[in-house]
């Protein structure tokens, strides 16, 4: 007898940016395997006998193998439960979701994915600025800030990510925006485009602080790690908040 | 005495993909302005009493003047009343949001952005695919298939958009997609890049198929016209769903 996995998006945070679908799905889970992300208040929605099951990975702590996530995902659904899989964001925006879908394929385990708010909706929205303007940023990209070895990804589009006619935003980039900013200036990027830090967004300890492209760079090269989640946006951001 | 507004994404049509804080502006708003996309279920929410104003611009029709909009929006705080201003999706990706931020600046009207599930996610969502992919599709991103006059934007990034290690998502891009396909072949695209088309996603009214780029463009040029909202899907597109 088979269960039923739902990958649900958790959102950035607020317990209060959860779907009410995603709140429904909760209600009715036996077991629950969460992010550290998706940790805390979210998880009250679950039933008071369901599983709960942390696979978390945290900004800059070693994951878990994707390998023992996805088997656990599998043996949950096999016993005839059904599974919510909890991942920070939207799942589908690097989640690691591919893994995990992979996983329930090949056992033929039926699921659904449910979209959640991603964070950098969020960062933008708690910025009070759109992510996209009309005659300015027509276009909007995400970008990861590593690859799986924790260094910037090779083989980086720059004309791409150099386009100041972009609205940037840079997943996991804490680490490496000295290392990318350095290469955006050298293809043409004017070192005062702007640029916004978002950590912890849409938490208690969320801050925004606004920047250039440069600017940023020098002080994330002098500054200590923070496991807290960042991004880091930049391009033709509107100037229109108090952040 | 001032109101406040909220800019509350609704997300893409679905009423259970509204978040718990979508639902909480809309029972306590005095005044809703909705587009097209955010009416029907979605307004159920609102109290009895509320004003429910239908400022809505569905594709293919025009819009009604955005001055309008931002005036109404301002007059109904300016009266003291709590606004919600619904707009479908996330109001921050391609959403006319600035236009109407801009105006409650100028008038000092205190306000909220709530963002929304983008409809992008939702098309992958449904689709059964992540979005992004851990080493094939590290870059995601989303630009618009017409500029104000209806037309395929000026200045468009074709090395950023024709890009196969990307993710693309094209917003109201049914109506130029062959001319933009053309634009993405003759920049080295492969015409057999994977490629998706979304319609009505996550309404009844669902349809999603999969094609590629160059058969999908050969579809729309000899298609009628359809006002449904459509999303168009290419790039490192994983393979894992029964869309």
């Amino acid at each position: 007898m088979s269960g039923f996995v739902s990958f649900v998006g958790s959102g950035p945070g607020d317990p209060e940016l959860l779907t009410l679908k995603a709140v429904d799905r909760l209600k009715r889970a036996d077991a629950v395997l969460y992010d550290d992300l998706s940790a805390g208040p979210i998880l009250d929605h679950a039933a008071p006998g369901a599983d709960l099951v942390s696979v978390g990975k945290r900004a800059g702590r070693a994951s878990p193998k994707q390998d023992h996530v996805s088997r656990l995902l599998v043996d949950y659904a096999r016993q005839g439960g059904r599974v919510v899989r909890l991942k920070s964001g939207d799942g589908g925006i690097f989640g690691r979701l591919e893994e995990e879908l992979v996983a329930v394929h090949a056992e033929a385990v039926p699921f659904e994915i449910i979209p959640g708010i991603p964070s950098a909706c969020a960062a933008a929205a708690a910025a009070g600025m759109p992510l996209t303007r009309r005659l300015t940023a027509r276009r909007l990209q995400f970008v990861t800030g590593h690859d799986v070895t924790g260094k910037l990804p090779e083989e980086l589009n720059m004309a791409a990510l150099a386009d100041a006619r972009a609205t940037t935003v840079v997943y996991m980039g804490r680490r490496t925006f000295a290392g990318l900013a350095e290469l955006l200036l050298a293809h043409g990027l004017a070192p005062d485009t702007p640029a916004m830090i978002a950590v912890g967004v849409s938490t208690p300890e969320q801050s925004l602080a606004r920047s250039t492209v440069a600017d940023l760079a020098q002080r994330l090269r002098s500054e200590p790690p923070d496991r807290a989640p960042t991004l880091i946006l930049y391009g033709a951001l509107a100037e229109m908040s108090d952040a």
